[in-house]
């Protein structure tokens, strides 16, 4: 145990009873959930086996309200600002299409952006006539906040990034993307998908009005689970783009009323056992603290890059000033998807980014697929370790 | 067991244990699931705790890949016309949300809709000039089918309704509409969420272009699923209303490819574990056989109808000419929140149906909070028993 932040790796581990025989470094895909997440979720379902569903929820009511309070301290936002959503993805898009775009209208984008942001970004463009226009990069591969700056005017409707690309290690300087959307005016829609769980978030410092993120990447809670953060400020002018009954309660023949709070972008079936789960994983990792799971993570992360510098045959893609827990890297023969083969017949899980996912950049800097190898702070030095060895000797046959 | 049918009310009782010690009667609201629901859900979180939840997706894809033939065989669609989503409501909104409404374009819905449908109807007259109207009931409370047939005109851009109301035993006649709607070529989209594992369900049979459907009613599966059906003529001309790249891959920079299923309608990231849980529900039902299912639940539920007719100060309230599993009533003096807590209390589970859940068709009959009890076939006639025991004694205190 770390006798300053308290941080026991071998607990955590123990929580996290795969980590016994199974290395898995696919965290930016979906993390191994510990014990007390799935525990959650199984719980919940053998509940509503034992009292039915609609009893169950009623039994664990508070427990359920209370998922909210734990995502709000996240994010350091405050309860009415959250809204559960089926995935980020979900979340993402209920912000974005509720803005009404007009022909002329320009968002600015990152070159990394995420494929289902960008989508909609060409779905809404083709029907609306905005315009979508990619920021362009600092000598760090980063966005260029100067840039952004100029490319401000009074046709700029929003602005939206990945904070960490699903691509690689690049940070994005989010907070500093806040400051000049706020002193411009300009809505801000952050995708915070690899950052939640991974670091400290805070919607303050981001100056974000909208933020989503998701349950099962660092954060290590359950898949099909999500959540949106809407800014206070936003709550009273901004109308979903589909509506139900628990979003807006039908209160005469021919009017709804809206909810006060970012639950307007609910609707009112949800899956409790998941959100549950969600809940704890959220709770696991504010017990944790956020900057000692980020610490680590990115440690363990510089650590496996300074040792695949120094294999010959294999380049580092990550970009960036600082740089998070995803690493990226090609082999010059190897294709990449037969490292992750071979890594999984090790015992090793690592996953592969396409260049479809973020297009873009992909085109832009001639990347192919790559290996994408992104540690937790639950894996050890001995995991990273292992994943060089291995390389060493794919590298090498 | 039943030799004719091969119905084994002991087996399947055995296969939902809460049934030795607990009275469940809100199968419309979320029925229990079957033991092999509940394994299914928690054997796959199980595995992606043990694999990764990519790495366990991907060695359950097969099985994945079947929940959707599993929903098709279910409804009498193909394969290509289902799409998987977090609920039913999700799956209207998707499909509705995606037609092209202008000004003065009528659509035409029941009075007993339900209110997440309603909502959705008043947000798109709100912002395109659509206008909503009822089509009127005939005697028994029923749409009256030829007063559909006279209303329709040029200007009719969708028929929507119901199929059966959350409200009451009323079960429209879904395919009678659907032969008009098709015999003038106006889109039907019918919400089936009270239908689908209470009875058979054929999309050929009821001439609808889309149905949405969930997985925790009379289908016994689990919270937080559902799934919509569009008709193969529909999927390449109808662009969701919101995408991402799974839906609609990013195929160039300035481009994206719908696919040519209805999972254009779908969002990358899914429950997994939910999914196979409905899978195994959809499994579970059709090896019962749903004209099984329904004779049973629907006998039941004229059973109990007949026994609450017998009890002078409760009233009935269930219209149409064939009734469904949904029994609801009222008694003159006792609200319907305290016969439902009197019930909790004694082991009985049944739900309250409130006004604004159909609000233009609680204030046409004036009716009041409901008390709504809905058998399934899982039920036994002794508890049916028990039910009408338990509501004399309420009604004589």
């Amino acid at each position: 145990m770390d006798k300053t932040t308290g941080f026991d790796l071998d607990r955590i581990r123990a929580d996290t009873p795969a980590t016994a025989g199974l290395i898995h470094l696919n965290n930016a895909g979906a993390a191994l959930p510990p014990e007390p997440v799935v525990r959650a979720i199984c719980d919940h379902i053998a509940l509503e086996a034992r009292l039915g569903g609609y009893e169950a929820a009623d039994a664990e009511r508070a427990r359920i309200e209370a998922v909210y309070d734990s995502l709000a301290r996240l994010v350091n936002a405050s309860r009415p600002e959250i809204a559960l959503m089926p995935h980020a993805t979900a979340a993402w898009q209920l912000a974005f299409y509720a803005l009404d775009f007009r022909a002329g209208d320009r968002i600015l984008t990152a070159r990394a952006e995420y494929a289902a942001n960008y989508v909609a970004y060409l779905q809404m463009s083709r029907r609306t006539g905005c315009v979508i226009e990619t920021i362009p990069d600092d000598e760090t591969g980063a966005i260029d906040t100067g840039a952004l700056e100029r490319m401000i005017d009074g046709r700029v409707k929003l602005v939206s990034v990945t904070w960490l690309p699903t691509n690689g290690g690049l940070v994005n300087p989010a907070a500093e993307i806040g400051r000049i959307a706020r002193a411009h005016g300009v809505p801000y829609l952050l995708d915070a998908c690899q950052a939640v769980g991974q670091m400290p978030v805070d919607v303050e410092a981001l100056g974000c009005d909208f933020l989503s993120a998701t349950g099962r990447k660092f954060l290590r809670g359950p898949r099909g689970t999500g959540f949106l953060y809407v800014r206070k400020s936003w709550l009273d002018r901004l109308e979903p783009p589909m509506l139900d009954h628990y979003g807006a309660p039908w209160v005469s023949s021919d009017a709804y009323e809206l909810r006060s709070d970012a639950r307007r972008f609910e609707c009112w079936e949800k899956p409790y056992a998941l959100t549950l789960g969600l809940g704890t994983a959220a709770d696991y990792a504010l017990a944790l603290g956020l900057e000692t799971i980020r610490d680590r993570a990115w440690r363990l992360a510089e650590t496996l890059r300074a040792g695949l510098a120094r294999i010959p045959s294999i380049t580092v893609r990550d970009l960036g000033h600082e740089r998070s827990a995803i690493v990226t890297f090609d082999h010059d023969r190897v294709p990449a998807g037969d490292i992750k083969a071979a890594m999984r017949g090790a015992g090793i899980n690592v996953s592969v980014s396409s260049p479809s996912s973020t297009l873009l950049d992909a085109t832009a800097r001639a990347l192919p697929p790559v290996v994408r190898v992104s540690p937790h702070y639950y894996n050890s030095e001995a995991e990273i370790a292992a994943v060089l060895d291995r390389l060493e000797e794919i590298a090498g046959q």
